[in-house]
């Protein structure tokens, strides 16, 4: 029986789900002039970086376990499952690839809200456009306005939501893959408010899950669901007009915090997609500016063998969320800053094969990060690393990191992200089908299809 | 970044999703007298009750909608749509036939949580079976099951998580079909745990879709998700094993109240699905009492043409949800409790024909409602009625109805459970084919498979 006791219900909420439809649906796009060419480079950097992730992991036993399991359906052969030879129907592709491309936790990052939001996004639409035959174009424009519905109901909703449980990758993610396959699918407005509307009840994932094979399945879920919202808003299924703002939508019913200007405000004008940043490195964000500094120190030629220890000082969430000072496997060596220290000395770089288990057990790392002497200093900020290298003739070598590489203010160059991508993708299709595959995406936005690109991303 | 700021969360909440999942593992099922006659009738009960609704529906704009996205996957023709002759893949068959049984808002309801459990729950498992061959009585000890542990759930987190704005019928019932198909797959306590923590990632619907075609997809998504969930868990996809309890899982996100003792008490001892109730009459459970008194009235021979006026006193929740006056048309007459008693004199029941628009809008319909004059008495409860026939020769015939038929403590008698079967399976099977799978029904525990009542559920 219906009661009344909501905490807090917004009744006066703006019609946030007909005013992003709105957006999705008659938007120009990029060649019409709807975003600059900074913008758009971002687009194909996010869908790049996120090809290379899904790539990458396309053999982990997530996907192997995800792929068996949706073939007991006997899906069709209508999409590709990245790195892999097996196809499958469109919503199994999207799922399978939404797993893979967030395996390795190595795939992009809106830091405002630490949504990865091309796992979900991009998932959906490459396994629709390739049912669809859509142009790279088509693909590229869906991508920014998908992410773009995704990042805004993150902002309207973070931290609250994140801090309730809810691992906002998932629970927004569903709502930019209905958004960005309405706009593949070429919806009007009234269907897209529709896509977004079944959307709106299918928020997935909880924080509880980090650690297990449900984490990467969450933006796999999220694109499925987005994905088959879109297709039953096609073929006439309803759902409220207000399902995003109503009193009991989802936003309500999944967050305290829900600040309506971030949705609407600068529509057209401010793109989420800009504010999209890309790991550098194969571990949680906030070891990264000590990884950062441990390469430069590597750089400086400081040799592994000549130190007598690395003074590292950090703000205490550092040591809070990474204090594993010794790893017994890959897993634990994620959160471990004494281990990341290790590798950015040792390699100058820390990608997911530097967080094997067999690196993590190296006696040459096990040595180096004993090494490492953490101390903490909340005058340094977290997204900051204070290391020296002392080394056995007496010398200091200092480096401070104010923001890491792969942060807003100091981005992954084109180099960088090219080299990420080859770690990810040369293990899996080799080097030279990696360099055509890196060229192809690259060009994507010019593609009359994405044949070229689907091609290269599976095993010839 | 993590923060600890999420209101009141419990770190010593048991172990729910273990308890739960060794109790569907684990548990003897009827044959080994694990639950009395009373119980296995109710689950047979429960399961003609959801296919009657499922066939009914089978033509509704909904279904179709759903099917013709579902078939843009080219799914393999596993699993059976319900009341019409398509075959689709078994997670879309479970997503189909969830949908369709809940559309006419028709089926069964756990009073305590007004959840309708089984839709999600019989919907995956019918599918499943189908393609795996599972015996009939498999099928009815999973059912027993699976409602167990999404009315469980339920029970712990209701009212809280559904004034919050949560459909709980699709945010249990996802738990509920993921236990349900561990069960029928014969998955082992920690595979089970894993299938469970899957679908803990997946709670489905908010209520303001309610009035939309989002509502009765609710039970059909998760009966799909958790379908899926157990299918992914019998293949090795890994999940926490405290998916449902730790402080940032399922159930102290999506809701403050836990009430853990709701669900590991009497546990393989009192089973909910006792206390599962078939509604008589296709409209919202408060305008039931003066339906079934007015219904009572035309059985004492008060006929519709003699009636000067009708005194019908109920609780003011009544006339708050149902007091509207003049609808227009069918879907608006569900929210009448005027038309109700109007259909009640007439007809002496009201299931889904006596809410259609043509009905609504017969003139004696329209005159005789216009007859009933509802005063507001909160001193009768919710779930009674007092109604007062005045004759056009002066006689007063009053009938009070303390517990309507379908409640709890009035239930639906075999008799009346058939005849709206009837109502909902003959204009889509006929009448001699809707007897047989009647039969079919009742018999389905003893069933080597559940060829027959699948044969006999579709055109022939």
């Amino acid at each position: 029986m219906a009661r009344n006791t909501q905490v807090a219900a917004d009744h006066h909420a703006p019609a946030v789900t007909q005013i992003l439809s709105q957006h999705v649906a008659t938007h120009p796009g990029f060649a019409a002039g709807g975003w600059n060419e900074t913008v758009d480079h971002e687009a194909h950097r996010t869908f790049l970086n996120w090809l290379g992730c899904a790539v990458g992991a396309a053999q982990h036993e997530s996907v192997d376990s995800a792929l068996a399991a949706v073939q007991l359906l006997q899906p069709a052969p209508q999409a590709s499952v990245l790195g892999r030879s097996e196809k499958v129907d469109m919503a199994s592709a999207a799922l399978l690839n939404g797993i893979s491309s967030h395996t390795f936790d190595f795939d992009d990052t809106h830091l405002k809200t630490i949504i990865h939001p091309a796992g979900p996004v991009a998932s959906s639409l490459l396994a629709l456009a390739q049912h669809t035959g859509a142009s790279g174009r088509e693909l590229i424009d869906a991508l920014v306005l998908g992410i773009d519905v995704s990042c805004r109901v993150g902002n309207a909703m973070y931290p609250d939501h994140y801090d309730r449980g809810w691992h906002i990758t998932g629970s927004t993610g569903t709502l930019g893959a209905a958004a960005a396959c309405a706009r593949l699918l070429k919806l009007d407005v009234q269907q897209t408010v529709m896509a977004l509307g079944i959307a709106a009840s299918q928020p997935i994932g909880m924080r509880e899950q980090f650690g297990t094979m449900t984490k990467p399945f969450h933006p796999g879920a999220a694109a499925r669901a987005g994905l088959m919202s879109a297709l039953l808003a096609s073929k006439g299924f309803t759902a409220s007009t207000k399902a995003l703002e109503a009193p009991r939508g989802m936003m309500q019913t999944v967050s305290t915090k829900n600040t309506w200007s971030e949705i609407i405000g600068a529509l057209g004008q401010r793109f989420e997609i800009s504010f999209n940043t890309y790991k550098p490195f194969a571990c949680g964000i906030v070891i990264h500016p000590a990884i950062d500094a441990c390469a430069q120190l590597k750089a400086k030629d400081v040799e592994a063998s000549e130190i007598e220890r690395i003074e590292l000082k950090v703000h205490s969430l550092v040591l809070e969320l990474t204090g594993k000072k010794e790893p017994q496997d890959g897993l634990q060596a994620k959160f471990s800053v004494y281990h990341g220290c290790a590798a950015g000395l040792t390699f100058g770089f820390a990608a997911e094969d530097e967080f094997s288990d067999a690196v993590v057990n190296r006696p040459d790392m096990v040595a180096l990060r004993r090494k490492v002497v953490a101390t903490v200093d909340d005058a340094i900020d977290e997204a900051s690393a204070d290391v020296t290298a002392v080394l056995q003739d007496g010398r200091r070598v200092h480096v401070f990191v104010k923001h890491a590489i792969g942060s807003m203010q100091n981005p992954m160059t084109t180099a960088l992200l090219e080299a990420k991508f080859r770690g990810l993708s040369e293990p899996v299709l080799g080097a030279q089908q990696t360099g055509e595959l890196m060229a192809a995406c690259w060009g994507v936005g010019e593609a009359a299809t994405l044949d070229a690109v689907l091609a290269l991303a599976v095993p010839r």
